[in-house]
Order: structure tokens, then sequence, then C-alpha cells
């Protein structure tokens, strides 16, 4: 047997570590349901021919095989990379059950065969919300969404978040005026900005043949940012000088997308103020977004990139007819990061608030007794696995960050130690209950 | 693009259903933390080399590859198949950062390529419980982990479960006793009783080598059982009848054997009345289990097979070392089975109490602010997404089984009716509260 070792790009909690990830994930369970949000899995595989129908991803994809069995024995599937192309299939093959507007969340890690770097997973946990309408789906609800996003991470131990918006129709509308006809590939370029910088991007651009002075416009579009309405003066001014093909209807979906990103900006910031941002180099590399699109990036931590992303669509569903609007947490990489940074810690790894001592093995029914009782109440408690001397029982539960030892007593049920202070009372283990802090494990946010 | 449908073997809930798995997935959790074990997760991949230690599973495992990449890009991984081979991994892995005696639990999926049938899947959720020591394990640890899932599939909504209990101290004295060599392949055969019946394990064993007389004997021992200590004296009679062949030592692991079953069944009856049972044709096929084996069965649901099964190991580590003991709960094959035969069913499939009406896209904003008023009291709610007549409202309310819808008002806060009853009252937003059984879905126990 090979040496045991980390698999890169595979990421493993210890016991203390996991309970700040289960405390997010079940933070984000709490808002997602307040929301009205129903909650569903799918299966971790998909037909292969649905994973790549993007082809850019298809590297990433892992496929599945079995051992010692012929390749054509099974129909070809692989693990999902994303919740959203599984939640595609689920909603075509479960359409005749399901009441549109269908909002659900999801949860669940999914699989990219990527080369492994500094805070890019191979499998890691995703949380996604979708409101996915039949045939309809208002523009509110492109706010709603954000702001269930913007409320779930406010109660996350991390510091403020930004959530960063832009609009498909206020681009599309600027690139066409401009003379760009392959709106989706300059936006692919566009969205490079961080890693490439401008003048990267400016090369792209002219690679892909978009002239200079259209350049020169949409780079200086990606500089417009407010968190107000202001952006839509500055989009007003820029369009005004900049040189324009004459494209008609051009300038129509430009002020509709200004419209739309104004009330949308407005609303996130009426429900949580602060929380939103309008911001126009927000791109997105996927081409089915047609409305709002989300970037949301960490106060401090922006290097992290987006730790929520999303956008408005037109079908979830090939055939069309399901028009939607999802917003996805990164989780594992942002649980990664709170970890590393240690913007949050586990007050302790196990759920035990209490250590029963046994005083000897004739009378480990009394410990088992009291542990029951305390259970009954809700009061998580172990039992010492051996009687040994009570000073290493008590070194036991320290070890373990166990707060509370108690001694089972010959009068009564004993007493109860918090070893931390080393204050010792009796106690009755039918009413005696520890502070609501010490009841479970906490998170503490530094 | 193929037509969409189903893949064999890779269940799928209704968001209704899926109520009911994470209803029974939050209990088991309940429960598990109430008794001290810490969760943890470990990553969905392992070597190939270390998933195939068990030749028999071996065409069982699926192994991954990347679309477009040479075979040998990557090193070999296969998904799990079961949760202890990961789990022995992450003790050995992380063994200096533990404490222990260390009390895990674990859920998740669990993947294994074997042939779809009634019952059987390809994906599943499994829930384990171990407790793993260093180098010591007392005995007295084989009735905690058993107490501790008769207590949770207790809280589920379904029939009373039994746990058949067995020792591989009793059945190996037992088997050695009366000549047979190979105790470990007589147990993969007694262990098959229930698909071959008596006279299909006489066959095997008889091919395998063993004679009849002890063929007799065991598949007489393997008729034993009982609620209390009187399977020891049938046990001893037995012992007295057959023809042993003066393996020294055999009676005392059987006399070893004998007591600890005895006591671990008076223990967890003492805990919960009526739960266990001694059952001596609990065999395991595993060979690693080296005292108590557990399995357990479903109130009139017997031909669903076990749905809760474990035992006592020397060593969860190749290299020794770590006793232990688990038991496993095969949650989506009982969950399949809950769901399938009526035993418990969603009140309602989305988390909203509270449909919040609204009279027109104007005055979208104050029910909005209705909405967030209630969820800031814990009450999910949501937002009509179209100002339709209030017919329609209450129509798609009560389509997506939500109980009760609030009409904003000119004059306070409005108007709530429970669509139910048809009941309907002025209520103030800060105050109003639904029963605590309309809070949230609850589960139904048929």
């Amino acid at each position: 047997m090979a040496r045991v070792r980390p698999l890169s790009g595979f990421p493993e909690w210890t016991p203390e570590d996991r309970v700040v990830e289960a405390h997010v994930l079940s933070q984000l369970r709490h808002v997602f349901s307040l929301h009205g949000f129903a909650e569903i899995e799918t299966r971790a595989v998909e037909p292969v021919e649905r994973l790549s129908g993007d082809s850019e991803a298809s590297k990433e994809i892992y496929t599945l095989g079995r051992l010692g069995a012929s390749d054509d024995e099974d129909a070809k599937v692989g693990l999902h990379f994303d919740l959203t192309v599984p939640f595609a299939r689920y909603v075509e093959e479960h359409q005749a059950g399901l009441a549109f507007p269908f909002r659900r969340y999801q949860i669940q890690k999914v699989w990219r065969g990527e080369r492994p770097q500094e805070g890019r997973f191979r499998e890691f946990y995703q949380a996604d919300i979708d409101v996915v309408g039949r045939d309809v789906l208002p523009a509110h609800v492109e706010a709603e969404v954000a702001i269930v996003m913007v409320e779930a991470l406010a109660r996350l131990p991390i510091p403020a978040t930004s959530m960063h918006i832009n609009n498909r129709q206020l681009v599309e509308g600027f690139y066409r005026g401009v003379g760009i006809s392959d709106v989706a590939g300059a936006l692919r370029s566009v969205d490079k900005l961080d890693k490439l910088g401008a003048n990267g991007v400016r090369a792209e651009l002219n690679a892909k043949g978009v002239g200079e002075s259209a350049t020169d416009a949409i780079l200086e579009l990606a500089r417009i940012t407010s968190s107000d309405d202001a952006f839509a003066y500055a989009v007003d001014d820029l369009w005004h000088t900049s040189i324009q093909v004459g494209d008609a209807g051009a300038e129509d979906q430009l002020r509709e997308g200004i419209a739309a990103l104004a009330a949308l900006v407005a609303r996130v910031n009426a429900a949580v103020p602060g929380s939103a941002v309008a911001d126009l180099r927000i791109a997105r590399g996927l081409d089915y977004y047609t409305g709002a699109v989300y970037e949301t990036f960490l106060d401090g931590h922006e290097d992290l990139g987006s730790i929520c992303s999303g956008g408005r669509y037109d079908s979830l569903v090939a055939g069309g007819g399901f028009p939607g609007v999802g917003l996805s947490i990164g989780v594992s990489r942002l649980v990664s990061r709170m970890l590393a940074a240690g913007l949050a810690r586990a007050s302790r790894a196990v759920p035990s608030a209490v250590f029963v001592a046994v005083t000897s093995e004739e009378t480990r029914a009394a410990s088992d007794a009291i542990a029951m009782r305390l259970r009954a109440r809700g009061i998580p408690c172990e039992v010492a696995t051996s009687a040994a001397k009570f000073g290493k029982q008590i070194a036991a539960a320290d070890r373990r960050g166990i707060p509370y030892v108690w001694f089972p007593g010959e009068v009564g049920d004993g007493e109860v130690k918090d070893i931390r202070s080393g204050q010792q009372d009796a106690a009755d283990a039918d009413a005696w209950r520890p502070p609501t802090e010490d009841l479970g494990p906490t998170v503490l946010h530094d």
C-alpha cells in the first residue's frame, strides 16, 4: 500500500475546521429557507455530452469508468463541474411536478479536473440559488436573489462583502453601438481584465479585429462604477463622445440596460444599505446571460476573486421557456480563505459540552445514566472511555476541548466542574444547563 | 442533445421528498452530536490501489479519467464505495492532530458500479459513526455505538427497528471447535443464508471441504437467537452435543465471546428496552471484524435487509494500533423505502409559511417590507412574483402548499389568511406568528 498523502486539489478539513464549514453551510441554508427556497440535490453524474456542451471546459470534466469493465459497458457519464448543468436537466426532467416560479437552493460538491493552484480546487462545495419561471420572470427577481445572497453573506463570520452588478443589455447595446459585431467574444476578453490588465485585453481585442476607438470606448466603459445611479450619467457621457456606427436599436438596448441596472442596484441597496454597486467591468465569461450579471468581493480579500457570481438567463433549458436568474457561492474557496487567514475558528472540535467522568468500571452505569439525562435535555456529552484517575480524565476532557467535567457522586448526581475556571458545584442532571455559548461548538470571528 | 431521462441507480428526489431525506439526515446529525461525535467529511476519491484491496468489490469501483487527457496524466483515483476506507486513510493521514478515542460521524454519498436493482443504488448516502482508540478500546464502546444508532433510528418516522448482534469470538471459537480451519471462508458462506437458504449454504460449505457434522453444527448455531442471555445456554447445549476436534483454546474463545455478547445485549437493552437481540446467524462478509457484529432490521420491512450494520475491528489502519467499532446506516435505501411504502411524507415542498401578496407593482416595496419583518423573526416567506388578482395569488400559494397568505393593507400591516380554513384576521408583521407546526415543512408519519 502506498504511503498516505494528500491529493492536490482535494481539500479535507480537520474536525475543528469542519465546524467552521458546517456553520457556513447551515447559515446559508437558514437564509435560503427564510426566503422560501426549497432544497434539491441532484446526482453527481451527468451524461458526458450534456457536460461538454461548453467546449472550453471539457478538459476539466472527470469521466467515470469501472475497474475491470470494458469501456462500452456503461453509458458515458462524468462528474458535474457546477450545479447549473444538473439543475437545468433536473428542471427539464421533473418539470411536470414542479410549481413555477421554482425557487430552489442546492448545496453540493462539484468536481473540476483543473491543474490545482492556490484557491483552485478539484473538489469543492458550491451553494446555488435560482428562481426559474415558466415563460416569464419579472425583472424584480434579479434584485430578490441578490438580496438573498447579500443577507446570507452578511451572516457569515467574514468581513463585509460588496456585490458588483452589471447588465448585459447595457453592455451589448454599447458594444453594438461602437461597432463590435462579436459581442460575446469581446466580453470574454474584457472578463480577463483582472488577469491580463488593460493592455493585455487591448491586445486580445485587437487580435479579434476590434478597432482602436471601439477598444478605447469599451475599456473606458469598464472603468465606470457607482453605488447609486451616477453610473448612468457617466455611460451617457461616454456614449455621446464615442464614435458610433449607427446600429439601429443599439441605443434603445443601452437605455433599457441602464434603467434596469439603476433600478436593481437601488433595490438591493434599499434592502441592505451599502451592499451593491453598479460596476461596468463585470463581464462573466458565459454566453447565456442576458440581463443582470453579478460578482461579489470580500473586503480586504479582493485577490480571492468573486465569491458569489451569477446572472440572468433567458432559458435554463435548451428549448426555451424557462427564464431564470441565479447566484452561486464558491463555498470551499471562501472557507479555505477564512481558515487560512484566521477570519474564523471553532471554539472546539467536538460537540460534547460535558465529559462525564467514570469513578470505576463497576459504576459506569451511573455515569451513563447522567449522560442520558443530560442528552434528554439537548446537552451533548460523552462518558469517559476509561475509569482512570480523575486527573487523567480531566486532562482527557481538556485535550478534547470539552468545557465541563461531571463527577457522579454517592449523594445525588454529584458535581460539575468548569475546567477553564476550576469552579465546581453540586448539580442536578435534570436541571443543570451550561451557558448557551458552551452548548455546542461556536464559530469565533477574529 | 439526447432526450433527458433518469440514470438507473442514481436516485433523485422531488423537493417534497428531499424534505423527508433532509429530515432523516438532520435527526441523525442531532443524535450523533448529542453523543459527542464530531463530524468529518473526506474527499470523494481515493487512490485505486487503496480502494481495490478487497478484490471482490473491485468491479464495483468507479475510476476517474479526464475528457481529452491521456490516461497517465493523472494519478489513478476512484470514487469511494463506502466511508470506512476513506476514514481509515483520514485517520492515518491526520492522526497527529486527532484526540483519541476519536469519535466521528460522517454522512456522505458513496458510489458503487453495481448492476442496479430494486433497493440497490449506484449513488447513495451512508451515515457512519465510529469510535477509534489508540492501541486500546474497551468492550463497553461496542454497546455505546449500538445505543447511539438505536436512539437515532428511534427518532425517525419509521416502524420499530431491531438490532441483531453476534460476536466473532463466539463464532470463531465454535467453528474452530468443530474442526473448521477456514473460519473466514465458512463465515462468508453463512452470510448468504438469506440469499441461498440453508441448503444452498450447506452445498457451499461442503464444496469448501467442511464436513457434514460441522456443517450441521454451524447451521444449528445460526438458528440461535434470544433477546436476553438465553442464547448462552443454547450455545452451551449445542457445544456439548457437537463433535469437537479438540482445538486447544477454541472453547476459551467461545466462552469469551458468549460473555461479551451477553453483556453487550444486556447493556443495549438496558438503555433502550427491546432494541437488541443476540442473533447467531449474523455473519457479515467482511474479514476484518473481530468482536461484535451488527445488523438492524425494520419491523415489517425485513425484505429490505439490514439498514444499519457494522462491527468491532482490531485496527482501522493496516499497520495496527487503531482498534475501533463502527456502524453505518444505508440512508438512501431507507429513505427510498420510506417514500415508496408511504411511511413518511412532507407536509409541504417549500419552506415558506407565508405568501405575501402584492397589490400592485407600485406597492411591491410594502410587500417586501412585510416579508423582511417576518423573516427577521425567523418566519420563512416569499413575496408574490406577479401582482395578479388576489384570487390568482391565493391559487399560486395553494399550489405551492403555503398555508398563509398575507394581504398588505392601507391601514397597518393588513391581514393574514389561513387558506386551509379561510380564517382571515388583521395582523402585525412584528408580532404575528404561525403555529409551530406550520413554521416549516414537517414530516408526517403514517
